[in-house]
């Protein structure tokens, strides 16, 4: 209710703040006896933590995860899996100067107004860190839907209103910011650089193919697989917008060129995304998400103080200046945790 | 679990197929001692019945409503205030032609795929029928909002390219498409019109503003309030696609630009769409979504029949040719349950 | 959270007041393809219904249901499968003397408290009225429970101190007071009869019967298979305790004694309800649950108006004297919902 | 679904195997800006810990908690509060005899049965270390309990057959059995040790008292307020059955003897339990439970063996005798997460 649990079979409940002593998850509705190892989480966790990059944040957190339990002799047990991640380099005084300011673009002013009490340091919970137990529970659904034959990937189509032209799978992971064209990879870097000197920010546009999802997949009417995704992406803080296949371009064509149609090789085009009534046709699911550019900036801006008088702010402190690269695994993270609950949930509809 | 409730304290949970005997809707989680009448809710339903204008639907619904429960001497009890709608104008026969076949762009395939069987009668349940539930459960909903000074406001910003260049509140419920620019509203009709006597259809982008609304709405994590309004509009059938604020638009800008600043007088800007860290800032929330072209066209198209084989399909009916003027006032509701839900989440987190 | 929905997979969301236009529920998560029409539910509602012999309220509500949806040609969808049954013989005004009063033993009080608003014709939900929706639910969770070869059978052991000395099953449906030894039956109705005639009502004990459930149902920590059940029959009105196995009888066993020993034949006794750590063994599930003496009494009593001021009260109206009778079907409703909904969540979890 | 978080608004989930790593819980929902500290959360563990006295397990564990989320100087914060035990004595090896053995009483024949998998190791999951999460969950919401001026006190009312003949609430923390007649607890820790000199263990019945209740509490129909305390009772390994108020004494008494009459003083009685309707009535609520004899005794008792051949058992190792002392602030726990939840859920209803 309060919202630190996602999905209804397949679930995960997060805790931890940026700066308190350790953030994790529990997942519970593990199917019992796979097999799955810390290295198998950890290679998730490495491809989101901090440090990783020139253009990442310098926070060094080597987000070593342990699983205290649910796992017996080397197999998932069907009991919650608990992942644990101590914070190593938390600088909490870091964030004195802002404790008692609201900077512009993020959580802290809502926050306050919320709950009528807030953790300054780093954010607290409205932290990207708090993505960290998403990308270890994403991990323990993305090794069930290995089984099933499904796999996701995610990467960056566009940073800085640098576009890719290509789509070169194997480049993805072999650049900084996981483009999946190279050579539009390389610009972004230096753009992200450029920016980064100035202490201001980007943003940018991350794509997500989802492959090997058998048709059936998603709960119509509230719950179809187009909601259930939209919402795990918008859940992720910094994403303004979400669309589905032809997307925002659907908005203006006809009905005649926007329908998928079929003959014996299985549908021609795909517009849909791969999804029909809420319902994957089993078609590659293809969907895109609007990045902001990080509110964290030293760029003066003005705001107020919580006495309510103005002032001006710089955020020092150690930030991604675009966000893009650290989200492709969370993004996977959370389709994965959306796949394999909806999985589960077709199994029931008809168990 | 099988996706036909929404909302976690204030929720409804509806039924009913296009060409059944009934559709409605249990809203469970009502404020006690309410005013609440049936020509409240009726008010809403009359805007989104067939038959309302010359760019719906001919189909006759007349939509009229019945309270069967959870109303006592005028006012809501706190018990499940159930709303049912017998269906009139039915003509299953109409789709004899295509009980056998894939219609593109519909989830006929799907629908088989999951379930194994389908009622194909005018879609069944994933007909826009569907959502007659959902507008009556918005209703509800609208009058808890109304007491807590809270407005929900949708129209069409955009059909068939053809885009509003002005906005004009006022203009809204009196031309057809329920367009914020009455110039650009009939340019739209003219488009439509021409789309409808050739047998194709369009799409459009709607826009919904939310007035009123205090700071602090919203479960942060993975209960945001963006998240839970993309999960709301993608689980509109047709939807493609949503954005909040500066939307797609904020991933090529820079922190600098994007980041709203405040002084005494509030906020400077709002490309956050009145939503920071999933918490509403207390400013207009503001988002647009993709509405596809309609799926059904009379236009010849390729598909497959229910034994695989290939063939040529234009689906005759009585279809709107543009979905949109019918699509704002499900958005209104749908926001409108999202809203009165996490008010009431708010209210747990502090009871 | 309003309390109106059981079931987690397989669910009902249940609405209707005693003497209000309509009761009836939605059946969601409905496995599709399987046969049933409504005479299958109605012989259900049948067994329920008031005015089924002489030691039952004489209120002529026939009870005949209504199939709006989730069914097509015979067999279920997966959609919602709605059943509603108006009420027919209302005589609100006869609880016109007892609105501004509390009758002892009733929800008057604390309806009041909770709402601040109450139909009080026929105690409106707080009637046993209320459990129609239950049935009928339940009568759709029975037929998916026959194709597993699962059966439910509850029956009255105890009624007014009167207890069953025989277990004789083909006795239970053709005696008034559905006791399992007809000759107890005999000297129970006779027992009725005579409290009916001065005005008293008395309670008794039901036990019921659970057979053919695969071990390994049930989920371990907090929805144990007995915990899901307790929940289930301690919501039905009525009902003050709830034993499972030897249950009270357990408090004053030794661990020798209690414990069920095993040979390769099976389990040498089931002292433990056919339930171990939450989870069923594979045995016969057995439990008992307490009722009340019905609150509806003619007999003088004191009690407050709704003022505050003190009064006397006598309770006229159309009730049963003893409730056991009826309270068997809904029993029987009851622990159908749970363990359909515990064999579609085991199908979940490794699914 | 799988059943390791409890509560709708208030909530926990735990996680933690008997000989794992660790064992702990995350509590969300809770109510920002209230005062803790791991001192008040550690008190309740101490209450439940093995080694507290003669008859309890002699395993040593110190049980310290660790706050490591949620809560910022010393005060809550609205986000997750994460509370970890690691588990210290662990003797797994002392189970490598029962491994491959089903020990009579015990969830191993059942949780194989579930999963195909288990963690043996001093039962996994199904051991009484898990209701370790449960008591510093329940200790959070006790503190919220304070604040609304509710008590919750429970303790043990029978042993072995020895009961309390007195209620002295003082003395229940004062002798090792929590009994509220310290003469019976005398009698019932001698009767404890010589079942334990035997290595034969006995059952007992715990009640518990709740104080302070606002009247209105409880949602109707399926999540009443003694439904709920059923289900969470019910989900405490060893406990068979549950009575609120009269209880199963109700079953025999007459209409006119069970209500409970009102003058303007209040109710004149407390048949109910403090519950109508499963809403509360203000007065105390009441209810026993009945606890089972432990099933890990030494006296040789007929199993079989995971190849389904027979065999003798005697289950050696460091168990509670009886284990009703140990159960009471898990009781108390179990009852302060159903109450928080509720009051949360009623706020709701009216926020």
């Amino acid at each position: 209710m309060a919202g630190n649990t996602f999905g209804e079979i397949f679930k995960i409940t997060t805790f931890g703040e940026s700066h308190g002593a350790a953030v994790g998850v529990i997942v519970d509705g593990v199917t019992p006896g796979i097999e799955i190892d810390e290295a198998y989480i950890q290679k998730q966790m490495d491809r989101r933590k901090p440090g990783q990059s020139s253009v990442t944040s310098p926070r060094k957190e080597y987000d070593i995860i342990h699983i205290l339990s649910g796992v017996f002799e080397g197999k998932t047990t069907g009991t919650p899996l608990f992942v644990n991640l101590y914070n190593q380099d938390m600088k909490p005084e870091a964030y004195n100067d802002i404790q008692n300011s609201y900077r512009p673009g993020h959580a802290d002013f809502t926050y306050l107004q919320k709950y009528g009490i807030r953790d300054h340091r780093g954010s607290g919970r409205a932290s990207g860190r708090e993505t960290a137990g998403r990308v270890a529970g994403g991990a323990v659904a993305r090794k069930l839907l290995e089984h099933r034959g499904v796999e996701v990937l995610a990467y960056t189509r566009e940073i800085g209103g640098i576009s890719c032209q290509t789509f070169e799978e194997e480049a993805i992971e072999r650049n900084a910011v996981r483009a999946c064209d190279p050579i539009a990879g390389a610009k972004m870097i230096e753009k992200i650089e450029q920016l980064a000197a100035i202490g201001d920010s980007c943003g940018g546009i991350v794509e997500c193919r989802i492959r090997g999802v058998m048709p059936g997949l998603g709960e119509p009417v509230f719950d179809k697989l187009d909601a259930e995704l939209a919402k795990a992406m918008l859940s992720i803080g910094a994403v303004k917008g979400i669309e589905f296949g032809a997307g925002f371009a659907a908005s203006s064509m006809l009905g005649s060129e926007h329908n998928d149609e079929m003959d014996s090789e299985g549908f021609l085009s795909n517009h849909s995304g791969g999804i029909l009534g809420g319902i994957s046709t089993g078609q590659e699911i293809i969907f895109r998400i609007s990045v902001k550019p990080t509110s964290s900036i030293s760029v003066a801006q003005k705001t107020l103080n919580v006495k309510g008088e103005e002032q001006e702010i710089r955020t020092i402190g150690r930030h991604d200046p675009c966000i893009c690269p650290r989200i492709v695994p969370v993004v996977e993270a959370m389709a994965c945790l959306v796949l394999e609950d909806l999985y589960k949930r077709q199994a029931a509809n008809h168990g």
